[in-house]
C-alpha cells in the first residue's frame, strides 16, 4: 500500500505565517461561559475560584512556552504576548493558538478539582483563540489598555448589577436603571444603597491579572537526605496591577525589549 | 476610563475565512507524544487504551459540533471533516481549529481516569491544530486514503520495530534490520520470526478509527417511575474500516452529500 | 557595501498561494471608466470601438498565457479563466493578478490608437485586478452566469436611459421613468417609443464576449521568396454566446475538462 | 433574468486586507526585461533612455496615488511606499499591487515613444507586483537599503562585465573573470584595463532613483490672455542620492512621519 500516490493532498495546507517583526497576542475566549457559570454555581459577579483556576492556568502556559513574554486576563478571557523577534513554531498563526488553548483547557480541566474540589465539572470547559498582530509598542499597550478597561467597565457594570438583582430587582429591571449611567452615579449606587466602596473591591475584581515572571527560588531537586535544592528561577506571578499608565512599563522595561 | 480610544486595536485582526465550497479538514496531533507516551507507560507499538481514549474524545467532539460529519484517527492525531456547505463559525480557521482542539483536549484529560485508571496524568496532554481545505470529493477521499495508508505503513513498521526490541535487539539494530524493507518482507519477518500473523491484529491498530454517526436507541430521560425513555438519535460510533476502496462511500452516501 | 545585512527583509514577503484545485478567476475592472469613458467621448450606451478594444487585449491575455482557458468581458472589466491544475507562477495571488492586469493595461494603450484613430488618449486607462477561487464546475459556471446576467441586465437598463435622455429627458427623470420596471416593461418602451426591438441589438452588446481558442490558419514565417507559410493554430477567438444555458458547455467540453 | 440566483459566487471574494499600522511596500518588477532590453536594442550597462522612462513612470503613479510617499527604482523594478495610516482601497492586497501595476504600465507604453522615439515597441511591457508590510520605520529603511545596495553590486558588476564583453571577451569569458571578486578589484578593473573611474559614472546608475515630492512652481491654467497662472504644488521629483545612511532621512524627517 504505496502511500505516495495521495501524499499531494499536503500541498493543500496553505501558509498561515504571522508578519514578522510584529508584536503577537494570542487572545483565547470561553465559550458559552454564561451557561457554564451558571451550571456550576459561579458566585455573581465574580468568582474568585473560577479566577484563580483562569491565572493558574495562564501560568502553566508561561511554564510551557517560553516565548510568552506576558499574560492578562479576565473573566473568561486570556491574552498571551509574544516577543516581536519569536520564531515559536515559525510563526505558523494556527500551530501558535492551537497549542495555547490545548494547554490551557488541559490545565483547566486538570485543576479544576483543586480549586472548586466540592463542584464536579459538568460540562466541557472549551476555549477558542485568534492571533493578532500588532507592529508598534505603542499598539501592543494600547491592546492591553483596550482589554484592561473592559475589565474596569465590565465589573462594575456587573457588581451593580448582581447587587440590584440580589436586593430584589429582576435582571430587566437592574439593567433598565443602569442603563446609559456613568462611571460616577454607578459608584454612587454602589455606595448609598448598598454600602459597597467600589475602590475597597479585591484588586483582581477591577483590574484582572498581569502575569509576568518573577526571579524566586524554588526546589530545583531533592538531595539524598530528602532536602530541597533551591535554584533561582524565573516564575510566572500573577500581578493585579495598572497596564494603561506608564508605571508598569517603566518598571518593566524589559517586557518591551526587542 | 473610557475604552473607545483604544477600540481601534480590534482593526487589527484579520480576518482568516476559509474558502466556501469546500471540504474543510481540521487535523490535530499531539504534541511530544513520544515523550508523553515513554512518561506514562504506553504499551508499544500500540496502547489500546490511549487509543479507546483518543476515539472517546472525537465521539465528544462529534457530539458537540453536529457540523462535524466524520472524523478518523490514529495514533496520537485525528482529522474531522466539515461538510462543503458548513457555515459553522462564519469558517472561520481559528475559531474552528481552536475549538475543536480545545474540545478534544478537554475531554482528553476529563476522560483519562476512565481509561488508564491506574496511571496518574503526569504532563499536560496538548494537541496543535490545522485547517486544510479541499475542492473535491475526490480530493477528501485521497486526503482520508492517506492517512489511512500511513496507519497502516506506521502499524506494520512499529509492530516488526517493537517486535525486534523487545527480543532483545537494540533500537539502533532493528532500525538498521527494517530500513528499506517492503510490506512483504515485514509480514514474513513477523510471521517467522515472532509467529504474529498481520491480519490477526486488531483492526483497530491496522486500520485506524473511523467515527460516523448511526442511528441507535438511548435514553433521552427518565420517567417518574425511574424507568428511561429510549429515543432514537444519531451516536458517534466507532468503526475500524477500510476508506480507500469504495465500498465504505457506496455504503455511506451521506458523507459526501452536499 | 555588503547586502546580506539587509536580506531578512525579503522574509516579509509572505505567501499569498491560492489553493490548489480551484479555478482561478481572474477580474479585471476598469478604474472610474465613467470619467474615462466620458473624456473620451465614448457612444452610449455602448462604443463598439471601446469593446472590440477590450476585446482585442483580452485575445493579447491569452496569447501570453496559456494557462488562461476563457475569458469574459463586458463593459470596462473582463474575467479570465485559469484552470483547476494551473501551477502558473505557483499560483500566487499577486504575481497572476498583476501580470495579467498590466499585460491588458499594455494592449489597451498600445491599441487605442487602432480602436480609436480620432481620439487621442487624454487620461490614464487603468485596471484593478483581484482573484477568485471556485471549487467546483458548478460555481465556475455559476460565476460566468453572474457575470452575464449582469451583462444583459446592465444593457437593457442603459439602453433604456440613453434612449430617454436622447429624445430629451434629464438623467433624473430617465432614472425615475425606470425605477423598479421589469424587463417586459422596459423591451415594450423600447419598442413602443423608440422602435427599438431589444432581440436585434448587436449580440455583443447583449451577450458581452467570450473568448476562447479556435484552430485557425495563421502565418506561421514567411518563405524566403515572401509566401506565407500557414501552420494551424489555436487562436484567441471573440464569440457572443449564451454561457447560462448547457449548449456552449456541451459543445465545449475541454473548457471543463481536469 | 434573475441575477440573485447567481451572486452568492461573491462570497468567493476572501479579504486579502493588508495589517493596519505598518508600512507598505509595492514592489514592479519588469517581466523577461532580459530579452525585452534584447529587442529593444538598450544600451548596455544601462540605458539613460530606459531609465527614464521608469523615472517618469514612478513619477506619474505618485501624481495618481497621492498616498504613495517615495518610490525608488532601478533597472526594471520601482518600490513604491505607502504610509503606515494609509486606507487607500482599505489596504486590500490585490487593489493596491493591480492599480499601481496598471498605472505604471499604461505610462510606460503611452510614453515610450518620448523617450525612445526611434525604437517602436516591438513586444508588450510587463511588470509584475507585490506588496509587503513592515512594521518599524528601521525595516522600511533596511528594505530600501536593500535594494539600494542591490543597485550598486548589480551596477558594479555589470559595468566590468560589458567593459570586459566589449572589449572581445565571450560573456562566459567575462562572468569567469569576475567570479568571486570584491569591489576593490572591479573599480582597480575599471581604471586599469578600462580606463573608466567607476566613481565618476552617472549617480542614477550607481544610486538608483528616489522619487519624492518636492514643493516647485507649476502652470495651474492659463489667463484668458494666455499667459499662465503659476501655483505652488508638490511635484514628484527624481534624486539620485544616497538612502542607505542618516542624511537623507535626516534632512526629509516628513517621510516617516506618522
Amino acid at each position: 500500500m504505496a502511500n505516495s500516490k495521495y501524499e499531494y493532498v499536503k500541498q493543500y495546507e496553505l501558509d498561515d505565517t504571522l508578519l514578522p517583526g510584529c508584536w503577537i497576542v494570542i487572545r483565547i475566549d470561553g465559550k458559552g461561559f454564561t451557561k457554564f457559570s451558571d451550571l456550576h454555581g459561579f458566585e455573581k459577579p465574580n468568582d474568585k475560584r473560577a479566577l484563580d483556576l483562569m491565572d493558574e492556568c495562564a501560568c502553566e502556559v508561561m511554564n510551557e512556552f517560553h516565548d510568552v513574554r506576558l499574560a492578562y486576563g479576565e473573566s473568561d478571557e486570556y491574552s498571551f504576548v509574544l516577543g516581536r523577534s519569536t520564531d515559536m513554531y515559525g510563526r505558523r498563526a494556527s500551530k501558535l493558538v492551537s497549542l495555547l488553548v490545548s494547554c490551557f483547557t488541559a490545565n483547566y480541566v486538570a485543576r479544576w478539582p483543586t480549586h472548586l474540589p466540592d463542584t464536579p465539572l459538568r460540562a466541557t470547559p472549551m476555549f477558542d483563540g485568534r492571533a493578532v498582530c500588532y507592529p508598534l509598542d505603542a499598539h501592543l499597550r494600547d491592546y492591553l489598555a483596550w482589554r484592561q478597561a473592559d475589565t474596569h467597565i465590565n465589573n462594575q457594570y456587573n457588581t451593580c448589577f448582581w447587587a440590584l438583582v440580589k436586593s430584589g430587582k429582576s435582571p430587566a429591571e437592574a439593567q433598565a436603571a443602569l442603563r446609559g449611567t456613568q462611571t460616577a452615579f454607578k459608584n454612587e449606587l454602589l455606595f448609598r444603597e448598598f454600602g459597597i466602596n467600589y475602590a475597597h473591591l479585591p484588586e483582581q475584581f477591577k483590574k484582572g491579572s498581569v502575569v509576568v515572571r518573577r526571579k524566586a527560588l524554588v526546589e530545583a531537586k531533592k538531595r539524598e537526605d530528602g532536602t530541597p535544592v533551591m535554584r533561582e528561577r524565573a516564575v510566572p506571578t500573577v500581578l493585579h496591577v495598572d497596564l494603561i499608565r506608564d508605571d508598569f512599563w517603566n518598571e518593566n522595561p524589559h517586557l518591551l525589549a526587542p
